[in-house]
């Protein structure tokens, strides 16, 4: 029987998630209503931190225990400590796989990680999407349509500045005029990354089968194959004799 | 100063271009006016060769001559011979630049040189597509816009059966809500490749100086850093002295 | 529980290996040494194919009945049928999953999936060579060591004509001073391909339990994710409204 | 005629390398002999900063004038300032190039540009290194031989902690039973990157004519296409009229 992933969705949640706009739609905040659909899924484990938790959810103890990490961030993403984005930096590096949900373009890890800027250009207009699915064979899209609509989305635009994709797995369209790279993946030495554009705080992505759909099988994907306690700089013995 | 880039523009054309629709917009045939906007450009020396020329222009005469092959075709590649589609194959692995055009995509070159099917989906509407520049730093895109319209284009949407592009430099946008990765790069052995989607032969997209602009860009980049006569498997002798 | 990955290990095994020097090290011929410790794995099921038999042993019966195939090929490149070995590149494009093995580098179908030459250099000379794992969190890396030692080998030398890869798992060392991508991934379409340069038919590469691990984790990565019975190009609806 | 191409050498140059072992091979220190072969090259002019200069050499004003830095440095990469490595990072990804050499592959820089640790084994035991070229037709690669050899090198291994590249352009055999992708290139937003793996500070490396060679292509490949003053994100208008 294969090992439970143990998946934590962190989330900036506080005060500002409580306003009235937000809470109609994730009365528990996202971090929960992501948690809530990852646990009806045989063979995942889904908690939550956020960060107003002691080390802003990002412990040791938290992190060593996670397979997979979920991201959600916004208008925090400055108050998540340096170290603590540098040490969930080095976990992905060392094996934890991490999802970065919407506007965790610009978190510090995920800038940290892909080592660009995270730049696009954006739209609040309640405007339709269309998810397309560019890579049907790709683990995250099974089981994902062709194509499905996201009536109401917080538009993202290209130029989305990204390294060049180990796979683009979703590229969106917007009623506006405007597409985006809106599933990518990529890897960090040990560690396993997926980007996903979808989940404007106000609308009620996270409740679309599809977009569930895609995490879950995301969560699968970027499960650890290995975890290293540090990725060090050994000297290494000859293997064969040196003339000199 | 910088060797002159010889270019050749391929056309199935025949007399199924020469029909109104088509001869109102290209009079001369599509590759004409592609050789015509590349003449202007200094550094670059444009011909034609179309497939009713004596081995359907793709002589190694010619071949040898040409730096980067432009190709468009689309009813006809059927009709295009399997030894000449190998040797149009076998000249870009040995270093000459191929530029595929829209309907290229399942051309026996396109699908020899990536090896896989091109499919993608499509429509005839007359509709608006917006191109947008997702590498903004590539060559190909020098002086380019950030995106620009056509007014008036063929439909190519994902998924396109291609392989994970080296360097994706344009998606784009359909009116009908598809999107499409419209133009890529890829490497094959010594030879450079682009394929762009622009450019169905009812349409003036050849007129368009955006599209002039990344056609003359891709040329350039395109163009051959070395060539070999040929890329066999050389018997090596050993360096290091073996113990055996 | 899992579906069980059904392989199929194809040879071109003919009179040319039943010669002393080859059958002292596969008395049954390479094709049955690897369906032997495939079958011992539980998940894998594995039968054989060869040159000699009905359409070549590459029957739409057997492809669409294949999960995974794996490819020995050598002398007998040329004697494979183009529409047999256009089957095969077709069946990989719609999901089957392809392993290559040491000089399948120049077979048909490796030709025909990668779109380059596979040239190498290479020497037969009984040298010694190490294989490094570049890539440890790879799923084909699961289990191996960082490098490991094979006694003899045929040397294989960059430059290796091949794309870029999508990850170079294994770069091997030879003792005459060569060096070379020995075990690099693909995917076309919905297809997995994966190369491994180990495996010369006159040394016992086969029962080396590194390489045994790499082929059996191999087979598990490439097992298709999805299979189409075509991928054609279909004239699409509009999805949103065209003004035209 | 081409713009002239100004390269800064950057070097954590101090009293360490002061030392008679290196003096003797590099009198003014390496920074000065890299600089002093590339001015030798006509569209090239280079200069130097080190680390003791004021704001550690690595001004605004020094940096907007830089069009290539090139980055050595090995025991005080702690020292750098973070806020400074930042500021590289964030050149590059409006448009500087940068090549980072031998040690600099856990440089600051380094590491934020790739997000990946950077990890190697190493060797200091005056080791026999050939140089292979995977990508010959890569323009860094310009009449570069199919490999050569470095007397003495430090060694570096795989495992390499490296992001999948753009271009394997270089992979190196060592005597004692080791290889290592010993050029890599990476793109990162609007800036291009290059690593080297040779030149240990008291072997004579950066005197040899392909190493030379090599640097000197590698400043023309990663000559910036443009340079942006930001990289931010828009709130962009809709181009298309939305229904909402």
């Amino acid at each position: 029987m294969p090992e439970t992933i143990k998946v934590t969705v962190w989330n900036e949640y506080d005060d500002h998630q409580k306003i009235p706009e937000i809470a109609s739609v994730y009365p528990d905040g996202m971090h929960n209503a992501i948690a809530g659909f990852l646990n009806k899924e045989s063979g995942i484990s889904a908690g939550v931190s956020i960060i107003t938790d002691p080390e802003q959810g990002l412990s040791h103890q938290i992190l060593d225990d996670t397979g997979v990490l979920i991201w959600w961030g916004h208008i925090h993403h400055g108050a998540v400590q340096d170290d603590l984005a540098k040490r969930v930096v080095e976990k992905v590096q060392r094996g934890m796989g991490i999802i970065f949900l919407h506007s965790a373009h610009q978190s510090k890890p995920f800038m940290g990680l892909l080592g660009t800027t995270g730049r696009l250009g954006w739209r609040e207009a309640r405007e339709k999407s269309r998810v397309w699915t560019a890579s049907p064979a790709h683990p995250i899209a099974d089981g994902v349509p062709e194509q499905f609509l996201l009536d109401n989305e917080e538009m993202y635009s290209e130029p989305f500045g990204i390294p060049e994709p180990d796979a683009t797995v979703f590229i969106s369209w917007f009623e506006g005029g405007n597409v985006f790279r809106s599933g990518v993946t990529f890897q960090r030495d040990l560690g396993r990354i997926f980007y996903f554009q979808g989940g404007h705080e106000t609308f009620p992505t996270y409740h679309n089968p599809h977009v569930q759909r895609i995490i879950t099988n995301a969560v699968k994907w970027a499960k650890p194959t290995m975890r290293a306690p540090s990725l060090d700089c050994p000297n290494m013995e000859a293997l064969e004799k040196i003339k000199g």
